[in-house]
C-alpha cells in the first residue's frame, strides 16, 4: 500500500486516516512478515509477565474495588486474579495490571508501552466474541502500527510537552484493533478513531501515582468502546487525526503527516518493540546495567564509596534526576535510587524497587552521594557510571547498549523467564509453562481466549 | 479565602490545586450568595430543559444501547427516557442528553457549557448517595466554580487550539462537585482532580458528530469516577494543575495561573452562565436575533433576496462559516443554515435545525446568498444582517446583545417556557409544571433524586 500525497486538500478532507482506516480493514494474515508476527508473540509473553506481576499491587486492588461495583456481569477474566467482570472493566484493569510496575514493553521512537492497551483490549474482547489466535495477533499486529504511528507523527514534542503517550495514542491502537477483530469496515473504522480521537487523556505529571494506572486503563477500556459504539453506527469526523482541530494539531505544533501513512505494510512498527528487563523508566536500563558491571567482582564495600558520577544525554538526568523518593512507583524513574540498590543488592527486580526499598536507610544514603554529568553527545541509549573511592580509586563502566534495546533484544528464553519470574512475584498460581507453550504457538489456537482463562489466579489470594 | 502568591515554588509544589481544594472542602451553604444560589437554579432548570429534548436523539439512541450492554444494575434515572441504568453510565447518558443539541448553557468567557456534565453527576450519585436540595446545589456551585477557572486559566489558546473545553474542563468540575458531595477532605480533593487529570479528552473537529457526545458523556462519568476513585484511597499527584507537565501547562502555552484562584469565593464563575434562546453555537444568537428583526413585518418575499450580508467580528465566521451542511447537528453550528432558516421561517426551533430542514432545497438556495463581513472592531456579542433585495433596497439590523447573553439573561419564566416546549419536543411526558415548581425551591427538597425521578419518561417510547 502506497502512501498517498500530503497536501493541505488531502488533510482537510480525512486522507490520512482513511488510508489507515484501509490499510486496517484489507490487511491480511498473509500481508504480515514472519519476523512481524514473532514479535507479536513477545509481546504477549512480555504481556502476561508483567500482568501476572502487577496484578496484586495496591493499585489494582483498589481499582477493582471501585470498578467492581460497575461491573455488568462477570464475563471476562483478570489476569492473575480470581475475581471476574465485564469486557470493558477487564479492558481496563488488565492493561493497569500490564503497565503499573512500568515494567513492560516499549516502541523506541515514541516511549510508547504499546501491548498493555492494545492486548486487553483485544483478549477482553475475545472471551465474548470467540476469534482465533491467528486474528487476535493480526488485530494486534494493526493496533500497534497505529497507535504508534500516531505517536511518530507527534513526537518528541508530545511526550516532551507533559501528555503520557501510551494513553493518549494507545486509546487510537485499541480502537483500530478491536475494529479489525470485529471485522469493520473502512468507514465504520474512521468512525471508531474518531470515537476514540476524544478519549486522549493522560499526564505524565502523574508518573509515579496511582492516577496514571486510569489513564492507561482507559486506552484499552475506551478504545474498545470507540469501535463497539462505530460497529453501532456512532459515527464521527472525517478527519480525526489530521483535521484542523484533530488530533495531531491539538496535541503537536509541527505534525510529522507522512509518518502516519509512510511505508504502511513494509514497515512495522511492532519490529521497534523492546522489552525491559528491569522495572524501570527505559532510560535508567543501561545505568542499571553499567552498575551491575561495575559492582561485579568488587572489592570495595559500599562505605568506600565517596561520590558517584553518572554521565549521559541530559535526557536522562531530565527524565531520572529525582532524589528523596517516598513509594516504590517513584522509585522506577529516579537514578538516585536504581543507582543504590544496584550498587548494594547487586540486582534489579520488582523488590528493588518496592515501597520497602524505598524506606531503606542505607540506600538513601548511597542515593544522596550521586552526582550527573550531562553529555549532549552521547546517545540517549548509553550511559557511564563512575564510584570514587575514598581512596581515590575510580571504577567505571560504560554501557552503549543495555540488556533489553533494539541492539540486544531479550531473547525468547529471557522472556519465558521474564514470566516465571513475574508470575512467582505475583503469587497466582498460573502454570506459567502451560501458558508460555501456547503463547509460542499461539497463531494455532482456535480460541484466543483460552490463554486467558489459563492465566486466571489458581489461588483466591 | 484569599488568593495565594503565584510563584514557581508554589506551582511546584501543588499550592494552586491545594487551594482549590480547600475552598471546595470548606465551603458552604452560608456562603454562597443569593445571587449565586438563584443562578445555580436556573442552570438546573435549563439543564433539564435541554436533557428531556435530547434524550430521544439517534445520538443517545444508539448510545443508550451500546452503554446498556455494559449496565451493573438499574439504580439510576435516565431523564426523559424510560429505561435505568447504572450510576457512572447514567451520568455519561444524561451529559450527552442535556449537550445532545448544543442548546445548553454557556459560561461566557471560556465557552464552556458547564452544566451538562456536573450536574449529571451529580444527578447520577443523588439516586445511591441521598443527599438533600442543598447540598447538590453547593457542590455543583463549586463544581461549575472549578471546571470555569480551569477554563479561564487556559483561554483562549485551549479552545482555539481544538481542544472541546466543555469535555476537558468538564471533568474536573464534575470531579470536584462529586467529591463535595461525599465529603472528602482536602487531600482527597486533589487526588480527585488528579485522577481527573488524566481523563480530559475532547476535540472540536468532532463537533457536528456523534463522536463530540462521548467526551461530554465522560466529563460527567469519569469526573464521577474520578471522585469515587480518590475517596477509595486513589491517589494522584501534587499538582495536577499547576505541575511542570500538568494540565494546565500541556494544554496550554501561557496558562493564566491567578485564574484558578484569585478571587475565590467572592467571584462566582457562575453568575458568568448563560442559557441559549436557540439550539445553536451561542455566536449563532445574535445572528438570529438580528434574522428575526430583519423579517418582522416584512414586505419582502424570499424570492426578492439578491444578497445576504452578514457582518461581525472575525470569530464569527471562523466559527460559524459552515456552507452546504449535510445534517441537523452540523447546521448548528452554520450561519448560512440559521439565517436562512431564520428568514424563511421566523422562529429558531429544534425542528428548524434538523435533518429535515437541511434537507429543504428551498433552504439551501438561500443560504448560497450569505457572505460574511469582518469587522475586527465589533464586539463578539454582535451581528449585523442585511437583505439586498433585487430592488436594490437594503434592510439591516444589528443586534448589540442577544437574547440570553449577560447583558440580555433569559428570564426565569422563559427558562421555564424553555423547558415545556423542549419537554414537549422529547415527548417524554414528563410533567414539566411540577419539575419546575421543585427545582424553583430545590434548596427545599429533602431527596434531591426526587426531581430526578420525576424527569423519568412517562411514555414507553
Amino acid at each position: 500500500m502506497q502512501a498517498e500525497p500530503v497536501d493541505a486538500k488531502a488533510l482537510h478532507g480525512g486522507a490520512l486516516t482513511r488510508t489507515l482506516a484501509r490499510f486496517v480493514a484489507h490487511t491480511q494474515w498473509r500481508d504480515v512478515p514472519v519476523a512481524v508476527r514473532n514479535e507479536a508473540k513477545r509481546s504477549l509473553v512480555n504481556y502476561f509477565a508483567v500482568a501476572l506481576a502487577g496484578a496484586h499491587d495496591s493499585t489494582l486492588d483498589r481499582a477493582v474495588a471501585v470498578y467492581g461495583r460497575f461491573r455488568a456481569d462477570e464475563s471476562t477474566t483478570l489476569a492473575g486474579r480470581s475475581e471476574r467482570t465485564d469486557m470493558l472493566n477487564a479492558a481496563a484493569l488488565n492493561a493497569m495490571s500490564a503497565n503499573v510496575y512500568d515494567f513492560d514493553d516499549t516502541h523506541i521512537p515514541t516511549i510508547i508501552h504499546p501491548t498493555a492497551a492494545i492486548a486487553a483490549a483485544l483478549f477482553a474482547l475475545a472471551e465474548s466474541h470467540p476469534m482465533s489466535g491467528k486474528a487476535l495477533l493480526l488485530a494486534f499486529v494493526l493496533g500497534v502500527d497505529v497507535a504508534c504511528r500516531i505517536g511518530n507523527a507527534v513526537s518528541p514534542e508530545h511526550y516532551q510537552r507533559g501528555w503520557h503517550i501510551t494513553s493518549t495514542c494507545g486509546v487510537f491502537g485499541a480502537a483500530a484493533a478491536v475494529a479489525k477483530a470485529r471485522g469493520l469496515d473502512e468507514d465504520a473504522i474512521v468512525w471508531a478513531l474518531g470515537n476514540a480521537s476524544v478519549q486522549t487523556g493522560g499526564l505524565v505529571e502523574t508518573l509515579g501515582t496511582m492516577s496514571k494506572s486510569i489513564s492507561v486503563g482507559n486506552a484499552a477500556r475506551n478504545g474498545l468502546l470507540a469501535a463497539l459504539l462505530a460497529e453501532d453506527g456512532f459515527s464521527g469526523p472525517d478527519a480525526p487525526l489530521e483535521g484542523d482541530r484533530g488530533f495531531l494539531r491539538v496535541s503537536a505544533s509541527h505534525p510529522k503527516w507522512n509518518a502516519l501513512t509512510e511505508g504502511l505494510g513494509r514497515e512495522w512498527e511492532l519490529l521497534k518493540n523492546t522489552y525491559k528487563p528491569y522495572p524501570c523508566g527505559v532510560v535508567l536500563n543501561p545505568v542499571i546495567d553499567a552498575c551491575l558491571d561495575v559492582r561485579r567482582g568488587a572489592r570495595w564495600s559500599l562505605n568506600d564509596i565517596e561520590q558517584i558520577e553518572l554521565k549521559g544525554h541530559p535526557l536522562l538526568r531530565e527524565r531520572t534526576d529525582r532524589p528523596g523518593v517516598r513509594t516504590g512507583r517513584e522509585s522506577q524513574v529516579s537514578a538516585q535510587h536504581a543507582v543504590a540498590v544496584v550498587l548494594a543488592r547487586g540486582k534489579a527486580g520488582l523488590d528493588e524497587f518496592s515501597d520497602a526499598a524505598v524506606a531503606d536507610p542505607s540506600l538513601r544514603m548511597l542515593a544522596r552521594r550521586l552526582r550527573f554529568i550531562d553529555d549532549l553527545s552521547w546517545p540517549v541509549e548509553s550511559a557511564q557510571v563512575t564510584i570514587v573511592l575514598r581512596s581515590g580509586e575510580r571504577i567505571a563502566h560504560r554501557v552503549h547498549a543495555a540488556r533489553g534495546s533494539l541492539a540486544a533484544p531479550l531473547a525468547n528464553g529471557e522472556l519465558a523467564d521474564k514470566l516465571h519470574q513475574l508470575a512467582a512475584y505475583g503469587r497466582s498460581g498460573v502454570d506459567t509453562h502451560a501458558l508460555i507453550e501456547r503463547l509460542w504457538n499461539f497463531e494455532t489456537e482456535h480460541d484466543a481466549a483460552a490463554v486467558m482463562r489459563l492465566a486466571r489466579a489458581r489461588t483466591t489470594s
